[in-house]
């Protein structure tokens, strides 16, 4: 009897699969497996260098992923391969890699060892910002279609900069590249032997919809990239998290599942929290809240928003028009305010009495009154990706006084994240999208709470909180219970697949109306800190970027 | 034989005597009297406590100093009061009180023990808020011709808030005053039985030009406050610093000196610094740089300098005009710093090395290229007291990263520090003053080579670094010695002086021209920074304060 479906979340630094009882929704094993390489953002494992801001991966740890965890998991739940009815995957996104017509990694060959661009290029790689600069450039003067519900600019870290760059570093490995695939679509390739891409990944980093980029664009960018739609990019598009196979015989041998369980097509990372936020329904925002954030919410309509991440129909959940936006950096606002801000009394008082760091700031940080501080801060240690797309804007502390505390420092830093979120949703509000409700999941939901109470007065809404921290997981196992389908033990519907795994929130933020006008008033300064620094080309914090770079390349 | 000469230095929480050597200059011995009562800031001495802001003292502890310190001295450096030509005071400004006819104060009545309006109002006294604010608003409708030379505004630590304060506050101790007098000159009082004010405080505190505010002025503030001049005013005026007399069989019993010995006008604590650094003429600024900031240069034309703390003549020095400005906070940034944001890795690696903190992130901040970490700051954790004139401004950290460091947040502070002073110095220079020459005094100046290189590189300007970091008493023996006279075994001139007691700069920082350059364009962000937030009264930093101020009174 098939009683398991396994859920298999590729993350940055390592994957993590989950089994899950069909019958009781209950977690019966996990397992982790890190990558050995880790990120590639200093040389290449045989001892190359990287250059500065790029980060790759090597294709072989996901292999090794493949081949181990799945095992342990079933080892782990004394769950026979046969007991398995299907399985989900994610992986994050856009984290692409050159592969030969049979899949084999380019990286593979021993003489491509020394060669960056045959390496898996990370989602957070950025050695392509000349190719989205110029992809920008060429687009805006062009006015081309995808700039509405792509958000408007195209990220270094999507799709054609990536390809592009390797073209213009590398043409050999450009040309020896049969496909250039996201590495969540290589992972069901090496499944279930078919190459299938996910319209999630290609149409919120590939810009995808309906179809890739014309190929006059293409040709107008390079000549050499006007055949990418049919050659290096051609595949079967499947709407992320459906049907598309089964395990075959090389995927059963890699994984030790047996032929024949069902497998759903990729989806990204962090989109997999719809549904394991038991979400299914339109104007429902989901948020991941982790080192950075993302906000997700549908809509049977499609609208262009312009300052998101993009508008994918299928992109989420089928049937539905997804719209993402987000930021570039949050709990890392707060791993680095540890890291760098505690004074040391605050460390021997943590120590003293037991309690993480982060938790006694947060104790003290509950005690003060919004706004009392007369602090406020700008949430952009690591740029923002919202709304202005800037990956070089600078965070910001205002409002000191010989009296400020590092906890009121601390508070600003999470009302200005709380702010960034506001800016979002008003931004997708205005541009007609209806959000009614909000879940958050994310580890730092269950552990920061006052972080959760900033949120809902900020935003004046009830925040859920999800009652799973690991997502990932347990959103492609509901993917993969509902590709199945009914007739095959599986389900026919997310509510059905939802209601068999994923449990209530755990507990419900509501937003104190004291604390809401006064944010309400703060928020306002926030926007105009927000447009003063972020908008004007030539503000002050443009104008330092400008002079550190000129600085750095001095030396 | 009178060999020796004591300076008698009133500081905020101290008074320090020191007897030099006329022959050699040499410091024969010093001596400490902390104020037993310290500042009054919470409460009176029996119990009463004291408002918001307002800061008091007890002027038994200045008296309890002329019984103790002179004679410890005297006593270390086996001198023989017979020896002793002349001495010479300062004190901290505007710091007044009350007194009856003969200079006693009215805080020394018992029926006022527990009425603050009675005590001492020390310089950083800030509860005449409202009195500065309506005293400013009226000069500026009456277009009086004080705001030309005194930079325009009238801050709340002026002489003529604090008195209408008591009025205001307390009309019985109003009443009851025969004077409003600076400590300083009451100081004198003591010494020599003669009620003697001097220019300086006078002129850069109390809007004193040729004559008090005019009785038409003072009557629009006020109707009661319109015979000032004569009544609670009245004294002779002196020369900062120049002969008033000889020390009377009072204050010789007073303090262990002999009658006879002769006495010079008091002066503002932070102007001595002008004769401690050995400067005699024009252009040559000097720079006290402790806790806070002041910069002071002479001319013999006068200016009108908006923006600046006043133009005196016979302020500094006699037949110069005397030009002042300053920084509300400099040292006490660093000192925050220390307090609030040094981790405890650094405080540990500090501890293991056996360094001060302060000079290990010195050290580490010192290896940083100036514009490298793209991080710039605003000086006003304590507000700004020239240019703007807003003591309630805020500071700013702006660029932050998370690759954003301690050392990198401290540089910037020093930095801002150092902004803050050339915008004076422009300001200055704008005005039509010339600035040829700078000396830097104060303890930091000693230990903090850092900030001393990077002002150099600022200013673009030489930094000579005054020998002596205990300006105050040397700055008023040289006074003491020239007031004495050639024929009475003094000095005619200041330049004689000098050339007695103080010894050359013991070092010099000079500008690094490649450093130079790259400030110049960090300078014109901080000056957009310093327009934007401090000029436009709807800037985000002043509506944080109005919701703080908001927010506060709600509690």
């Amino acid at each position: 009897m098939k009683t398991t479906v396994i859920g298999l979340d590729f993350g940055t630094l390592s994957a993590r699969a989950a089994a899950f009882d069909i019958r009781t929704g209950e977690e019966k094993a996990s397992a982790v497996f890190v990558y050995p390489h880790g990120c590639l953002d200093e040389r290449l494992p045989e001892g190359t260098p990287v250059g500065l801001n790029e980060c790759y991966q090597d294709p072989k740890d996901y292999e090794d992923a493949l081949r181990t965890v799945i095992r342990e998991v079933l080892d782990k739940g004394h769950i026979a391969p046969e007991e398995v009815l299907c399985v989900g995957t994610d992986f994050t996104f856009c984290t692409m890699l050159p592969v030969d017509k049979e899949g084999t990694p380019l990286a593979f060959r021993k003489e491509y060892a020394s060669r960056s661009q045959a390496y898996v290029k990370l989602w957070k790689h950025h050695g392509a910002q000349k190719e989205a600069d110029r992809i920008n450039a060429l687009a805006k003067e062009r006015q081309e279609d995808f700039l509405k519900w792509s958000g408007g600019t195209v990220s270094s870290e999507y799709l054609l900069p990536k390809i592009w760059e390797t073209l213009n570093k590398d043409p050999e490995i450009f040309e020896e590249a049969a496909y250039m695939i996201e590495a969540g679509d290589w992972i069901t390739w090496q499944l279930t032997g078919k190459q299938v891409r996910n319209m999630s990944m290609a149409g919120y980093r590939g810009l995808y919809r309906d179809g890739w980029p014309s190929k006059d664009f293409l040709a107008a960018l390079d000549e050499r990239l006007k055949d990418l739609p049919e050659t290096k990019l051609k595949s079967r598009m499947a709407p992320a998290g459906s049907l598309i196979g089964v395990v075959d015989e090389k995927g059963a041998a890699l994984t030790g599942l047996k032929e024949g369980t069902y497998v759903s097509a990729s989806q990204g990372d962090c989109y997999t929290t719809v549904l394991a936020c038991g979400i299914t329904k339109s104007a429902h925002m989901a948020a991941v809240i982790g080192t950075s954030a993302v906000y997700m919410v549908q809509d049977h309509r499609d609208f262009s928003v312009p300052g998101s991440n993009g508008t994918v129909l299928n992109g989420m959940l089928e049937g539905f028009y997804g719209f993402e936006s987000g930021q570039c950096c949050l709990g890392d606002h707060f791993s680095w305010f540890e890291a760098h801000m505690v004074p040391a009394s605050y460390e021997e008082e943590a120590g003293r009495r037991g309690v993480p760091v982060l938790s006694l700031l947060e104790e003290k940080a509950a005690l003060l009154k919004p706004g009392a501080s007369g602090v406020i801060a700008l949430d952009w240690w690591n740029g923002t990706r919202s709304l202005l797309m800037d990956g070089e804007l600078t965070g910001m502390f205002l409002g000191c006084t010989l009296k400020t505390t590092p906890e009121e420092l601390f508070r600003a830093l999470i009302e200005a994240t709380a702010f960034g979120a506001r800016l979002i949703l008003d931004n997708d509000r205005k541009s007609g999208l209806k959000i009614l409700r909000f879940t958050a999941a994310g580890g730092i939901t269950h552990k920061n709470a006052l972080l959760m109470q900033i949120f809902a007065d900020v935003l004046d809404m009830e925040i859920d909180v999800a009652a799973t921290t690991e997502c990932g997981a347990l959103g492609c196992a509901v993917y993969a219970l509902t590709a199945a389908g009914k007739e095959n033990g599986g389900c026919d519907t997310y509510e059905e697949a939802v209601k068999m795994l994923v449990k209530p929130a755990v507990k419900t933020y509501r937003p104190d109306p004291e604390h809401t006008k006064i944010y309400d008033e703060l928020y306002q300064e926030y926007v105009t800190l927000h447009d003063f620094f972020g908008r004007d080309q030539e503000s002050p914090m443009k104008k330092l970027l400008e002079i550190k770079k000129e600085v750095l390349k001095k030396e």
